[in-house]
């Protein structure tokens, strides 16, 4: 089957229900150019021959496209996109956007999310189909600047690294002696980040003269920005700094071909509005959400500042919203700057409960510090973000920072696991404690850990004292498996630490045991699992993701995964049907 | 026994063969000061009462004092020390270095192996005793900043860790009302690293007014700077900065002394002169050195690059000169920005070779920028340098390399494992290669893994097909596990890998062992050994760092870490007595 028809054709047929009827019929006629064939070539060109292919457009304003596409995906970066628009727009109109032959210049695309404003804008010039445009979100189009989907670069994990993708192309462009200029686009939040400094000055001293910095000013990162982008410091590095109105595509048409024409590196600074970073469906307005676990944090913590009177120090780089700080306690916020806010924990009174909510996306880049304050820092909680539940994969982020000296790791699904968080780390003031903060809404179990937080609880005990087969879960995959395990019934053991001590009794059972089934939601690599393997040789076999995270919304992430209720069930049921005579030695 | 006495008394007789007489006739007046008691208060209190009991001074001039320091230590940054004097010098003149009473503004020290420097000033000031300076380096005195040493603040792992500890005090003070300035003591080097841009940009924003960036602009990290300190970057952030002679103690107190006194933050940009960054005993001027292992990378390198034809491309955070680059291959050395230097790999072609030269102190502050090339670069090779082989303790940071996704990571001995990495890099694109190079000198041993570098090879066979004990060895702990063997014979498997695959037959000779013992020179917690256990649930005792690493030389790191031949021996002597019947459940 053609990659385009295999990646868009099942979300494109889920999509139908939410579509206008002339949408649908459109998307039809799509579908049914699809099926007919000969849809075998590279992803970005059979887009195009698709496009041509049904040529009627349903709308003729990329604006109106990127609306359509946030409404019907329910979810993403609608504001984001739309600040950037006349942006896209310019780069379109001075040829920049690569569409097969040779640009006048090298676009990088440094604002990971705005990929949605380009395909609309590709979909209103007629090199774009409309279906690809309704799995937004939703299994088929991922929001995210990739290669595969027209792009000079791919954006992953990494806060600015468009800038730094840009200098090394434009370093490797130099050295071949294309005298071609590099264009990237830049967010003013994204430049807050220091590695874009880094780029910066190092352009500078190396006389690198093919580096055209665009920047999105909107002055917001996911907050506000504290102050608007200080043009001086691009002028220190940067030897003609332009600003220009962001909103008028042809101001920036103009100035930046004027920059691309005249030589030497350049900044041009467009100055955008942005609003409310995520995007939430019209019908949505006025509904308070339901906070995620992790958008409890706020309130948990002023509980906890109440009930012990105590001095509370939160830092955030720009995680304030995930964590639901906001009307709880004061923070600062860093701004993008993530190195930062574990910095700003490091001269402060001993007896201050220093709190770094911060997310698995972003902490990577500061683990030196992160280690710094670890070992140098009295009282020190860090809130390690995992977005709908599921940094695993390449990132392992918990687990990397379970492997740094002086510090525990876990994670609690319950208010008063939390809270044992909180007083353990009380009592051993000494070691940093790390909870992991699971993004995702979900009814906290009725058992929980709180009573023995370094320890382990049956959530299904053993009918009898030594069961054929078991499972043992870490955090919020206990949540997953005892939904699963509801009607299945098998000992299930939950743990809230990633490195947990079970006592005598507990290791009698599971030692007893045929089978033993580990399921965590992050990386299995050197995960909760491997760990209890490693610790108590106990045959494990682990369940968790072993390849990249899947960029998706919570429910179709859980699949994805294997950590939906089927996919659970299914594993629970294998063990459930005496299948435990075959004990793989090695998972 | 007195912690003045415990941490000097043994380091300054062992150092007495090394000193003047007239030094020697006065360390031996303050130890037998010492042995009469009475010195078991804080130790910098303790520091001050040692020195007025001993009054007479063997030199009047704080240089002198550091050269010697540096000779009997015969290691060292002396020329760091040497070029911030001038402004160590203004910083006791203005009272501002902690002795006891209130300072009329904190001093932050960023340049984190300037300690010796104050020390000097101390002892020539008369508040310091000789016999702890001749002990640097040498299990006594650290050249490390550090609070037990009379500093504000601790510097441990982190580049740039000094201006966010300053930022972090500088906020701090504000929010209590306490209108005295913090005075941040930098490099120029280290304002090159991104977390002390985020620091500055955010001042900036914060408002805050009572910073002054005092930056020692010697024009050198390790390496020369491409270019000297841009003052109007830091003018872009800081509302008034002044430069003044850096060699100019004098001038230096007149413009400090103001900036404390006008109101508001401030740089103090201090022209200073260096030389060669690490210190070289005069004896051993005109010998070239024997390279460390990680020192014939260059060379290695260069050979591979003759041997294949290949395009290679180079980078490094100022790390150059560890692994022999210079005279073997063209670099690019970006300064002190290790993200970096990690981004710079980013957009080149594919078939491009990149080479990232880094070392385990730096990288932990890029492992989102590494992950983000290990999934979307290929062709990549991580060189990741062990300083006197031993990274591990706090850091772990080769088991932290080795949980991301997309990476291998080996810690080659001889120049043949180095090679089949780089064999096999090229045999498989795709995956990021992390080559572990050990800063240090041995002699290569004469059995390695380069024919199987993903398995393992017995260094000492075994005597029988059913070994009744038998030693698993990583990398450079091979090295000195086979040196401490030679003369006990144990059954002895290398592995080059960190995470090695081995094959069944030796599973077979390992699982009918009653006692195996791991041995690894890096974090034991997630390490080789552990690894092992978990894998294929194999009962190895593992023998590793599991604390802080030691800042001290080769030799004595290695004993500090149960690494040196005799703790060695021990522990196989423990085994060849038979003492194989008691095999610990869990290690």
């Amino acid at each position: 089957m053609s990659t385009l028809r295999e990646r868009f054709e099942q979300p494109a047929l889920a999509a139908l229900p939410k579509l206008t009827p002339h949408e649908r019929a459109l998307v039809h006629r799509e579908l049914a150019e699809i099926a007919q064939g000969g849809y075998d070539g590279p992803l970005v060109e059979e887009l195009r021959k698709l496009a041509a292919a049904v040529p009627e457009r349903a709308y003729d304003d990329g604006a109106q496209v990127l609306l359509r596409m946030h409404e019907i995906a329910g979810s993403g970066n609608f504001q984001s996109c739309l600040s950037s628009l006349p942006l896209i727009r310019a780069c379109f109109a001075l040829d920049l956007v690569p569409e097969g032959g040779d640009a006048p210049a090298e676009l990088i695309v440094g604002r990971g999310h705005i990929a949605p404003g380009f395909y609309a804008e590709r979909y209103v010039r007629g090199s774009f189909p409309l279906a690809p445009l309704t799995t937004l979100h939703e299994g088929g189009l991922t929001g995210v600047i990739h290669r595969d989907l027209g792009f000079n670069n791919t954006m992953r994990y990494s806060l600015g690294v468009g800038v730094a993708q840009a200098v090394s192309l434009s370093m490797d462009l130099a050295r071949r002696g294309d005298d071609r200029k590099v264009v990237c686009l830049a967010g003013d939040g994204e430049l807050q980040e220091g590695v874009t400094f880094e780029c910066l000055r190092f352009a500078y001293e190396m006389g690198l003269s093919n580096l055209i910095l665009v920047v999105d000013a909107n002055g917001r990162g996911i907050e506000p920005l504290h102050k608007p982008l200080n043009p001086k410091y691009l002028a220190s590095f940067l030897p003609h700094v332009v600003e220009v109105d962001g909103q008028d595509s042809e101001a920036i048409q103009r100035a930046l071909g004027a920059l691309l024409r005249r030589p030497g590196s350049a900044a041009l600074v467009c100055r955008t509005r942005k609003g409310e970073h995520s995007f939430k469906p019209a019908n949505a307005a006025g509904k308070p959400d339901t906070p995620s676990f992790a958008g409890t944090s706020g309130r948990m913590l002023a509980a906890y500042q109440r009930r012990t009177g105590r001095d509370l120090a939160v830092f955030t780089a720009d995680m304030a919203a995930r964590f639901g700080l906001r009307g709880h306690l004061p923070y600062s916020n860093t701004g993008l700057a993530e190195t930062l806010s574990v910095g700003l924990t490091l001269q402060l009174p001993e007896d201050t409960l220093k709190v770094i909510a911060t997310d698995a996306m972003y902490y990577m880049d500061s683990l030196s510090m992160v280690t710094e304050a670890s070992t140098s820092v009295r009282n020190l909680l860090v809130l390690a973000g995992r977005s709908w539940g599921a940094w695993g994969g390449a990132h392992n982020a918990t687990n990397l920072l379970g492997l740094l000296l002086g510090v525990r790791v876990y994670e609690p699904v319950t208010p008063a696991e939390f809270d044992a968080v909180l007083d353990r780390l009380a009592a051993h003031p000494g070691t940093a404690h790390v909870a992991s903060m699971i993004d995702a809404r979900f009814d906290p179990p009725g058992i929980d850990c709180s009573s023995r937080l370094d320890g382990s609880v049956w959530m299904t005990p053993p009918a009898m004292a030594r069961p054929q087969a078991a499972l043992v879960t870490f955090g919020y995959a206990s949540v997953l498996v005892a939904e699963a395990n509801r009607d299945v019934g098998l000992p299930h053991l939950h743990c809230a630490a990633l490195d947990p001590e079970l006592d005598l009794d507990t290791r009698a059972a599971l030692a007893g045991c045929r089978r033993i089934i580990g399921v965590e939601y992050n990386g299995a690599q050197g995960g909760f699992g491997e760990r209890l393997r490693a610790k108590y040789l106990l045959p494990i076999e682990v369940h968790g993701i072993r390849h990249d995270i899947a960029n998706r919304v919570h429910a179709r992430q859980l699949a994805l995964h294997g950590m939906d209720p089927q996919t659970l069930r299914g594993l629970l049921a294998r063990l459930d049907a005496k299948e435990v005579d075959h004990a793989p030695a090695h998972a």
